[in-house]
């Protein structure tokens, strides 16, 4: 049995619309699956929901789409957001689609005096999320911020955002912490030579940060972004 | 600043000894990171510990090792295993690497009826997890086992070993599960395509098997791996 392909499309999604696909979507659909006229999609706007919808006419690489009935309406993201220091760019792909397989509703790419990798393509990390939310199910996309120097993210922060971040020189067990960090919130996850001793006195002073102990273990900073989430999310994230 | 190399050896370490490094290895620090007699080494033997070396001798493409003082003993590794459905190679890979970040015991591949990738290369998988061991300051290896099928395995199974499942059908909130498994403890990952009916029934009937809830995402089975790992960790890891 043939899955039925999953698309996030830009125009906002209602029953009778009629719109050409992207080309990269057309041709997805054309020369890599081998579909036509009449083939059923499930199409996904990022703020209504998921929708049925079918091939309405094929041209020259041109494919027009028609929506039919709402599937389900786009799901609820808790209110949690990942703040990382962008690391080695098929790394940080990688956080950015797990983090979207977890469900996180921001990700914010920080940049801090050991961030080495400050340049990333924000196209292709877009691609990677929307890729990682069809292929799982998803309903909904993390939003992808501009990059914020530390300082300015600190600065400009809610105060009614725990801010958590593991820290090498102590704090409390990580469930603890979590446990008691409900919505909002957000994990602040930094490059791979950790924070320098000034961000690191930055964070500690600021209201919204809690500390979490890291760990006897040193992670790769992809892995420590789905450990967190996934512990945040299980501890309260609130979804059952 | 440089950081010394970390090798993972076969031979068991002792002050004094030398031998002669792989070529594979021999290459890396001689073509590689260009280093020659008298160079700082880190060897672990996924035995004794991490000890201080030096390269001792380097004839034309063999390198001779001499090993100085322990640096620390091996760390302890909690009682607990993943058992995991091979999927795609470099997911699998991925998946491998993480566990190995993470600290489990063992990794033990599992065939079920809807496993589409059973033929993994052994060899690639363990240089994945001495690569992962190496960069994230390791001492210790999990296991890497022979591939065993489902039926076997649940015949086979030590009954004081919890195993946990993340079941599609209902169960417990993870966190509460995880908190109630304390070492020896397992988890289950299954295929892309989840357990066949025969095989969940299977599950749910086996006295060491507790099930918990998938939870409201789907996620990649590289992703669930990561995820339920760090979550036992830091639930029922004991490690502070």
């Amino acid at each position: 049995m043939r899955q039925i392909p999953r698309l996030f499309v830009g125009p906002r999604l209602a029953p009778g619309a009629r719109f050409e696909l992207d080309p990269a979507q057309a041709h997805q659909l054309l020369a890599v699956l081998r579909l036509d006229t009449g083939a059923e999609l499930r199409l996904l706007d990022d703020q209504t929901g998921e929708w049925a919808a079918r091939i309405a006419a094929v041209t020259r690489r041109a494919v027009t789409v028609e929506v039919g009935a709402m599937i389900r309406g786009r799901e609820t993201v808790a209110d949690f957001w990942l703040v990382a220091a962008p690391i080695r760019p098929e790394r940080f792909a990688l956080m950015v689609e797990k983090a979207t397989e977890l469900g996180v509703g921001r990700i914010q790419p920080v940049l801090t005096s050991r961030t080495q990798h400050a340049r990333q393509n924000p196209a292709r990390l877009h691609a990677h999320m929307v890729e990682a939310a069809e292929q799982c199910g998803r309903t909904a996309l993390p939003a992808l911020a501009e990059p914020l120097a530390l300082p300015a993210l600190l600065a400009g922060w809610d105060q009614a955002r725990t801010l958590l971040f593991a820290d090498e020189e102590g704090g409390a067990p990580a469930a603890t912490v979590m446990a008691a960090a409900p919505p909002p919130a957000a994990v602040l996850i930094g490059p791979e030579g950790g924070f320098a001793p000034e961000e690191r006195a930055a964070l500690l002073a600021h209201p919204a940060v809690r500390r979490l102990a890291r760990g006897p273990r040193i992670l790769r900073a992809d892995t420590a972004a789905v450990a967190a989430i996934a512990l945040w999310q299980a501890l309260s994230g609130g979804e059952r």
